[in-house]
């Protein structure tokens, strides 16, 4: 073990360094949080298809229950369970387009993670960051449980649990716990527990926080300790079937899978559950008596419980819903918790937004019509008129518009016209559109994938790192692998 | 599927073209040996220990279900199946002894794979070859099921089924089914099916053939089909067991393993079976219903049915002991046939010696006293006479002693030595004089080892092929993982 406590030791010094204007000391929350024993509990693994760039990387790094995914390097760095999805990573020879620029790519993208140190956390690289397209870097990082780095270059930072960073360049920032930050740029900030920032420079700024009593029930977190509330009670629940899930090297699917959908060996499926046609189920997605319609899509770590979701639902990153029934084309944004109960159903009716990191939690009945936006912590039906407002309504807003805790500025259209791109292009990508030839996505892509299963040194002083590794293409010929994919598919 | 095709057909042409001279085609032994699917099927693994020196390149190979120990380099290779152990390779800086000469190690010692295809064969790296210690070599090489590469370099070769050779350099050399060649050097020669041969320079000659009616119902092999005979079907009905074992990724053992023993995660162990302590059970050995005594190996793809095997026992790769008791210290060589009946039970007395590849198949009861040499094929009591003799008889050979088919030449005191030397070494290596303290060996560093699990590509012109993957030591400091053995030791 001696390596690995000094590999920790090296990454609390790193990460304090880019966090000293914030007088912020990553060490007590590190230290202790994984008993030694699960660093070598756990294999990582890493998928190789012909649709995703190949290249992996490891060197002086612990991958303890790690996914990867696509070009990726990882040095001096401690990965516990993390999800690092390259499935969007760009190819050489492609046009990143930005804003009005269009920039050629020399060389395939690469997801590089340094000297950093994430718990469960969740990387998808659908990078925005124009200035370094080729390299998705982390670096100088603590991601705390079930923090989303979702297409955000992260230099510097400490990511509370459950929080998100997307689409945002990250430096030297401290962000608290549920915390969502999608800002283009975050420099030197401190970002509260439980606050919403959703800003496009000369567009929209969308803000919400979360009231400290509330959040607290839901997830807190204190140095010296780990994170505590109902989100980590609801995770830890469901754990001991994942293990499971990953003691079999290849798992049959129990459930029918029907044309266009995939589900991953590495997602857990129980009680009475069906998948229609398009649907994708990714890994470590929880399906417990859950109906998903057409092209709907489960992402990483969410949750469906005892619900029914009609075709093209979107259940992002780390979305829970549980007792609900949710109409046509319902978005439900990252790490969102939506709770119903057996005889007091959550119903949203098509076309509704549900933005990320929104807590329905209740008791009675709920109902939310058709083509709203929803967002905040909605507790009871009372709580509901403050935490929802009509699409169309939203749309017609120019300036600012204030309900309840939120404050929306600028153009209201731009604000909604950005989701809907946004969902309509995590369908396109995720194959809902598959019609048997056209329009091919992550879910008919996925059907074919190999696991190659990395473990670490059992004991010694070695113990729980991984060695060396390099992987590449199995021939020398440069190129080969886009055509190849692109014949196999 | 179509580069591993044209991988195959440029390992049939390099070895051809090394086979020349003996106007022999490999090609029809190969094409369609392996159906397809099977290439994406089983996954290849590697154990990661700090007992073994670790650095792993496969390039441009196909290596369905092989398993990796130990400094390994694989090019354009076919291997399938195939147990390569590299437990016994030389550290840099050690001090190799071969008759007088002792030559200082610079670099560790590696196995290196290239232009070959293997079938199901055991590479065990005990290496005798002076000229050059640093790189243990098969090259152009074709080796079909079961044959055993023992401490052997190979270069231009045909290695039938269920063949050895031992300690021996081997050149453009044909090597029929179930021959054994143990001679120090084989070059440009043809050994036909069922011929043994052990010679040393200067001191003996052992040699005996197998009757070809004999050992057709044994083994066969004929161009453009695959083995047939009994020890293929033997060896088949026990596959889908193993298949089982290969689903999981870790399986804890389901009898008890004792002090200083140590039972493979990917053996197979039914009915009621009991190992005692230092027992080493390998990777594919198989046992059902038996009884192993204090010290006792079982290697690579040996198997042990209903029989009891008193304290030190050894049964070498490829051994097979059906319905037997064999007393204490009995040395059980490779891929020997051992069968006895449930109530014609075959006995072998203390402290003889079963040549490699030898068959004993009755169905009357046989009993082999101690301190015996045994060799040939024995069908009933009859044949017992010509195929044993005690070993103190054959110590005091000089000159010439026929028996039989057998023909001893040279001293028989050297023969008997150099067997009872080996079987020293095999005990002392593999840890049967474990004190708790002292004597460690691979029995008890085997008990803590990983296993990492690469698959090839699932689909498209890649199929079947690997990635290219590199795998050395997590830490850039040279030399650390000698030392850093010794302290988890």
């Amino acid at each position: 073990m001696k390596h690995l406590e000094k590999l920790i030791r090296r990454v609390i010094g790193r990460v304090n360094v880019n966090l000293r204007e914030h007088a912020f000391d990553v060490e007590p929350y590190l230290t202790g949080i994984i008993p030694p024993e699960k660093f070598v509990r756990f294999y990582a693994f890493y998928g190789l298809t012909l649709h995703h760039p190949l290249y992996f990387h490891f060197h002086n790094s612990s991958l303890a229950g790690s996914y990867f995914l696509g070009k990726c390097t990882v040095e001096h760095s401690v990965l516990y369970k993390s999800d690092i999805r390259g499935d969007e990573l760009k190819w050489r020879g492609e046009i990143f387009k930005s804003d009005d620029f269009e920039i050629p790519l020399y060389e395939d993208e690469k997801i590089r993670i340094r000297d950093s140190f994430l718990v469960k956390t969740l990387v998808h690289n659908n990078s925005h960051n124009p200035e370094n397209p080729e390299e998705f870097l982390i670096q100088n990082t603590v991601a705390m449980h079930y923090a989303n780095i979702h297409g955000s270059t992260v230099e510097g930072a400490f990511l509370g649990p459950f929080s998100t960073v997307d689409l945002t360049t990250v430096r030297n920032c401290v962000v608290g716990a549920f915390a969502y930050v999608q800002s283009g740029e975050a420099v030197h900030r401190r970002v509260d527990p439980g606050q919403i920032i959703i800003r496009a420079p000369d567009a929209f700024s969308f803000s919400y926080r979360f009231h400290p009593e509330d959040l607290r029930q839901y997830i807190d977190i204190k140095p010296g300790g780990s994170p505590t509330g109902i989100f980590m009670d609801f995770v830890e629940s469901k754990k001991s079937l994942f293990e499971s899930a990953f003691e079999v090297v290849e798992s049959r699917s129990t459930i029918p899978v029907p044309t266009g959908a995939s589900l991953s060996r590495y997602a857990v499926v129980t009680g009475s559950t069906t998948i229609s046609e398009n649907v994708l189920v990714a890994q470590r997605a929880y399906l417990e008596d859950a109906w998903l319609g057409k092209g709907s899509n489960a992402q990483e770590n969410c949750t469906i419980v005892s619900s029914r979701l009609e075709g093209n639902n979107i259940t992002a990153h780390g979305g829970k819903i549980i007792h609900a029934s949710l109409g046509e084309k319902v978005f439900v944004g990252f790490n969102s918790f939506l709770r119903g109960q057996p005889y007091s159903p959550l119903t949203i009716g098509a076309g509704s937004i549900v933005m990320p990191h929104t807590i329905i939690d209740v008791d009675e009945p709920l109902e939310i019509p058709a083509e709203h936006l929803v967002w905040g912590c909605i507790r009871s039906r009372r709580d509901l008129a403050r935490h929802t407002l009509p699409l169309r309504r939203v749309a017609e807003t120019e300036g600012e518009l204030v309900h309840g805790a939120m404050i929306l500025q600028g153009s209201g259209a731009r604000f909604v016209d950005a989701f809907r791109h946004r969902i309509e292009h995590i369908l396109e990508a995720n194959g809902a559109y598959f019609d048997g030839r056209h329009n091919r996505g992550h879910a008919q892509k996925a059907r074919q994938i190999s696991f190659n299963i990395i473990q670490p040194y059992p004991a010694g002083t070695l113990k729980g790192l991984y060695p060396t590794i390099d992987i590449s293409l199995p021939l020398a010929a440069m190129g080969i692998q886009k055509s190849a994919g692109n014949r196999a598919g």
